[in-house]
């Protein structure tokens, strides 16, 4: 195992610190949770919006803590769900008493934490609500999940409901749209390597050199199928296709571009999946509105991609559009 | 190899067409040259920046096109410089009769193109300045180099001189700052892998599975050193100690801190990386101004990472506070 870390027991403490030091103007630490907050939460009047899960997704959740975006997020060990007191902790940490949205990835130990985090403060009169993201078309049920599962397309729901709860929206206003973001968002991913949690001290899983999974989740949770490898373009194509026939996106439509690195994947790959997206979309008379390249949602240094399309109305487009100041996405 | 690629020889230019399909609101290719610029180029009145290099390193350098930072970009084969003939296309494409800074990284055929194109656009009026970016205290002469090599500090002078641009500085002005930020701006790196530049299809170094090499280049040329495996405390204790010894970087100066990841590693491992910098720093009394973490000079899928220092004065951090929104940068 070649990792950059101290004691594997410690990357998630050690993560925040550092977190913490490089972003005090964005960032502080609840207490001794493991849970971030924006450095000036409660904000007041405003609707609080929280996220977390198992860390190794990062910059998901708490690089995307700012103006715009998430007030809070909770970071599990590495792939495993925080426990429910991380996200109460986040919870009461952002309720300025105008209630709070949970948005978390369809992961069965994420539901059942966050629930029961979501009773706990509800029993202190804070109003909550939870939005499910379940946006990954690949498999209907996988290893921790029944349905399916949540992946990088809940960036897009952390930037249009933080963008609607700065406007100072209600909290059935943003919990609302977060909702509308994903029930029009679809994304699929692929593996070509495995990763390691510091844990386990080994690979999550097994490719053959000349093999990659499509459909791999994030956790390296099996997928469609495991094929020889291909070009960019035909593994590109294949992906936009199933996501284009699931919502399905059509001719006329816009949307907006998420493709995503799972970690190891140079941004010269990235760019090079990127223009047979726009290829596959023009051909499709889907216009693209905004386009997002980078690692945004990962699995430690996996090597891989998923691609995200949000199919955009006037109002998601408008949400979109906000600017967001966080320490990894920042929109003018 | 695995890579989502399709031909190793079209991953410039597949790349370069991935990123004006996904930000055609930033940047627009020049003709037929492998150069990207700003979409409004030239600006009106204002000092064109270009820089370039080998490709390889995304985002550098074309990801920080746009307002604050650079007018243009030159993208060589992997790890190989651009031509005269693309470094001389950029130029003239982003000059307004301003002239043009070329911000350039201290290696050897950088050295040799840029100059000679430069002489090109000056045959044609076109007014050229030339700063050598030379910030890794690794080493005094490496593979490619005669003197110190160019890496992620070049970032930094991206971004101090593009906000001395913007606000409408002389050529003469805007070259002199990227020089002062040269002069104060140090970085050293390390590698637990190596990369494989596509059209080799094979590891440009070999690392055993229990070490790392102290020191690396972005292309894998050696360092100081090849040791065993240690913590990241220790790495980069290492590294940092070794860069404020250089400047010096003393008790009382405000610096500039930039963790840098060379393409594999996990954002977690740079957190941790950067709690030990500021750590090590703040046992020294050195003030740290602002952080940045992430991927700003990669090496392909290379895992390791660089620390860089910049020693602000009130110009340089001024200049390094003053907006930018480029694809891959972006600060309010």
């Amino acid at each position: 195992m070649k990792k950059l870390i101290n004691k594997p027991e410690a990357v998630v403490t050690e993560m925040l610190a550092g977190m913490v030091a490089a972003h005090p103007e964005y960032l502080r630490k609840v207490d001794e949770y493991n849970c971030l907050v924006r450095v000036d939460a409660p904000v007041a009047g405003k609707v609080g919006i929280i996220s977390g899960g198992g860390s190794g997704h990062e910059p998901a959740h708490a690089g995307f803590i700012g103006k715009g975006m998430l007030d809070g997020a909770c970071a599990g060990n590495v792939f495993s769900s925080p426990t429910p007191d991380h996200f109460y902790a986040a919870a009461k940490a952002v309720d300025s008493g105008a209630g709070v949205l949970m948005v978390i990835k369809n992961y069965s130990g994420d539901l059942m934490n966050s629930e029961m985090a979501a009773e706990m403060a509800e029993a202190e009169d804070v109003k909550v609500t939870r939005v499910i993201v379940n946006d990954d078309v690949a498999v209907e049920n996988s290893t921790w999940t029944t349905g399916r599962r949540g992946i990088a397309g809940t960036v897009f729901v952390h930037k249009v409901a933080g963008a609607k709860a700065a406007q100072g929206a209600s909290l059935e206003e943003v919990t609302a749209v977060a909702e509308k973001t994903n029930a029009n968002v679809r994304s699929m991913g692929m593996a070509l390597t495995p990763c390691i949690v510091p844990v386990a001290g080994k690979a999550n899983f097994s490719l053959g050199d000349n093999e990659m999974e499509i459909g791999m989740g994030i956790h390296g949770e099996p997928g469609i199928n495991r094929t020889c490898l291909d070009t960019a373009d035909n593994v590109t194509a294949l992906l936009t296709e199933k996501i284009v026939a699931d919502l399905p996106y059509q001719a006329g439509d816009e949307v907006a571009v998420l493709v995503n690195g799972l970690g190891a994947t140079p941004l010269m790959e990235l760019y090079i999946v990127n223009r047979k997206v726009s290829e596959v979309l023009a051909a499709k008379g889907i216009k693209v509105h905004k386009t997002y390249v980078g690692e945004y949602m990962t699995s430690l240094e996996m090597a891989g991609c998923s691609v995200t399309l949000l199919k955009l109305d006037a109002e998601l487009k408008e949400l979109l559009d906000e600017p967001a100041d966080t320490p990894a996405f920042k929109q003018f």
